[in-house]
C-alpha cells in the first residue's frame, strides 16, 4: 500500500488520511454484510452503526447506497485481479476464477439488486465490467493455449454465466447460497472444458 | 375441448360460457404480450384494450395482475405438457423440452417479475412448479434409460437452470432475448449429456 506521502505533508495530515481510508474501508465492509443479511433496502444507519463511524463520515465518502454498492463491487474485482495475477501461469485458472467469483457472489447478495434497480446502475459499473471481461479474456486464452478450455466459450459467455448465477441466487436463503452457486458452476463447467476431438 | 354440457343447460347458457372462455383466453394472451412489451408494470387498461373486452370483464375473471401472470404461466405449462405427451417415446425429449421452455421464457418477459415481486408469488405457483418437476422427472428418466442423459442431473438441477435462464434474460432487449436463451441452453447442455465412461 502506497501512502502518497511527500515531504510537504505533516504527520497529522498523514494520520488523517489513514483514518479516512480506514473509515471508508470499514463502511464498504459493513455495507457488504448489511446488504447480504438485510437486503438492498437496509437502512444506511445500520451500515453506519456496523462500521462504527458517524453518519457524517458515511456521506463524506459516499453519496448513498449506489456508491456503496459500486465500491463493494470494485473491491471484489480488485481482489479477483490480484488472484489472477498471482496464478497467471496456471492453465486451469479460468475454472478457479469462476468458482471464486461464484463464491463471492453468493455472499455479496443485495449488491447486484441495488445496482439493477438504478436506471444508471449499469452505466455506473461499465468500467468494472470492462475489468471483468479483461480477466476472462486473459484466463480463457491461457486455458485454450493449454488445450483444456473450449474455443467455443467467449468472455461474453462468461459474463452471461455471471447473470445466470445471479438468477439462480434470487430468493435463495443466505445459508444455501454457497451450495447453489457451486452447483451452477458445476452445471456450466462441462461447456467450458475442451472436448478432445477424435484424431 | 370438453364443454361440460348437460341436457339441462340451454343454448343461451352454453353460448355465454363459450363467450366467457373466449374472453378469458383473450385476456391471458393480451396480458402476455403487454407484460413482454411494456414490462410487469404495464397498466391493466392496456391489457383490456388489447383483448378487446371491457374492464368489468377483466375483473370478472382475474383479481388483478398476479392472477393474470399465474394464468399465463399455467397456459405455458399446459402447452409443455401436451408437447411432452406427444413426444414421450423420444429419448432426447428432455433436451427439446428445455429448448422449448427457454424459447417461451424469452418471449414471456415480465411474468416472472410480476410473480417475484409478490410476497406470496411463489406460494401462488407451487402447484405449477410441481407440474414442471414432474415433466423433468419423466423426461430425465427416459433419457437416462436410453443412456444419453447424465445420471448426475436431477429435476431440481433443471429448476435451477430455469432460474439461471431468468437471470440471463434480466435487462436483455426483447429482440435479443431468444438468442440469449438459446445460448444459455447451449451452455448447460453438456452437463446434461451423458459422458460415455471408458469400458
Amino acid at each position: 500500500m502506497s501512502d502518497d506521502v511527500t515531504d510537504d505533508v505533516t504527520d497529522d495530515q498523514v494520520s488523517l488520511r489513514r483514518d479516512a481510508r480506514r473509515n471508508r474501508a470499514a463502511l464498504v465492509a459493513a455495507a457488504e454484510v448489511e446488504f447480504a443479511l438485510e437486503g438492498p433496502d437496509v437502512p444506511l444507519d445500520a451500515v453506519v452503526r456496523r462500521a462504527g463511524v458517524g453518519r457524517g463520515t458515511l456521506y463524506r465518502h459516499f453519496a448513498g447506497r449506489v456508491d456503496l454498492a459500486v465500491a463493494i463491487y470494485e473491491r471484489h474485482i480488485t481482489e479477483h485481479e490480484a488472484f489472477v495475477a498471482e496464478h497467471e501461469d496456471e492453465p486451469d485458472l479460468v475454472f478457479r476464477l469462476l468458482e471464486r467469483m461464484a463464491e463471492v457472489q453468493a455472499h455479496a447478495r443485495g449488491v447486484a439488486m441495488v445496482l439493477a434497480r438504478e436506471s444508471d446502475g449499469e452505466a455506473r459499473i461499465q468500467h468494472l465490467i470492462a475489468r471483468i471481461i479483461a480477466m476472462f479474456e486473459t484466463t480463457l486464452a491461457r486455458g485454450r493455449e493449454a488445450g483444456i478450455v473450449s474455443p467455443d466459450m467467449s468472455a461474453s459467455d462468461l459474463m452471461l454465466v455471471l447473470s445466470m448465477l445471479e438468477g439462480a441466487l434470487v430468493g435463495v436463503p443466505l445459508d444455501d447460497a454457497r451450495d447453489v452457486a457451486r452447483r451452477v458452476v458445476e452445471i456450466v463447467t462441462p461447456a467450458l472444458r475442451s472436448v478432445p476431438t477424435p484424431a
